[in-house]
């Protein structure tokens, strides 16, 4: 074809690449959302952009625990008088949090470790929060550390290793339990977490 | 609970209430998108919030046919010395013109019509750009009008309404062609489009 096949102005197709980063949205889904952007009232779309312009600069990490807050601020966790402030949950990422957060059976406090160990992806020891977590536990009056980082090989491993850290400056270290989802048909549980399930069984 | 259940910093909730505002995002989904954004570069983030602030200023409608065009010029289509200008595809959707577009198969120019005909959604005639139409039907030299409104009831009453009108002109008006999608397996085509193939045979 003599003519360059143009697809939409250049501006959507910026937007189209951008939203096509996102996570499980591919380029069709992407040229579905700009062209719904197209459609919006013009104000809209303005002021969307300007919430994401000025996103990174308005929402922080907490200094304290690496959870989301404001303006560089502790984030509301941290900062709340309600919160049971001898209790420490250690977490992979920040999206960990707001499940815990959601499931309302836990009022302490939280440390964002930012992954976990993983040798062969080359995340060692000094890729993680661990140095800001020793400094918390040394500084402040942490009595137990709850270790909810996945229960996978690199979850436990990352979990041993702060345990074998923690627990000699006297801290409980503990773990959250692993087992088979509550509520589910035990018909559809996966092997790994049946196996936890018995293992790790309680007197009734 | 005495606390009042805080979820994200109101910034990075007000980004999770536009994305849930896109089609086919829920709000769960949202909150995963807006949480990727916070793991982008911020000047990935700055740089997209920029685009969408502007992107209604960016991309603008074709005043000839309602294409996507950029600020406020005829669209690509309409300016190209490449087009055969006697020939006018009449589409419901601006995105629409992308797809044929893309089959390569039509080299004319287009109209959008910004809707079809629907009295149960109270869309009549003076709701859709028809009076644009006949204007440049009226001033042009179009030969021929090429309809490709959804082959559905409403779709197929816009193009008899279409051809109502503009037939009495000298104008050739005709219809794109439904029938079973080329490739595909016959035994999955559905009863309507099957129906269309039947009554629009042609002998071989």
């Amino acid at each position: 074809m003599a003519e360059q096949e143009r697809r939409f102005p250049e501006a959507l197709e910026r937007v189209v690449g951008y939203f096509s980063h996102l996570p499980g949205i591919g380029k069709r889904t992407a040229e579905r959302l700009a062209l719904a952007l197209m459609s919006w009232k013009e104000v809209d779309v303005a002021a969307f952009g300007d919430e994401l312009a000025h996103l990174r600069g308005r929402v922080t990490s907490c200094p304290v625990c690496g959870n989301f807050s404001e303006a560089g601020r502790p984030c509301d966790i941290c900062a709340s008088p309600l919160r049971q402030r001898d209790l420490l949950c250690v977490v992979e990422q920040v999206s960990q949090i707001l499940t815990i957060e959601k499931s309302g059976s836990y009022r302490g406090l939280y440390h964002v470790l930012g992954g976990k160990l993983s040798p062969l992806s080359g995340i060692g020891p000094d890729d993680l929060s661990i140095p800001a977590l020793r400094k918390r536990v040394q500084e402040g009056a942490i009595r137990e550390i709850v270790i909810a980082t996945t229960p996978d090989v690199e979850g436990e491993a990352t979990a041993h290793y702060l345990a074998g850290i923690f627990s000699p400056l006297g801290v409980t270290v503990s773990r959250i339990a692993a087992g088979v989802p509550v509520g589910a048909d035990l018909s559809f549980a996966d092997a790994a977490s049946l196996a936890s399930a018995i293992n790790g069984r309680r007197r009734m």
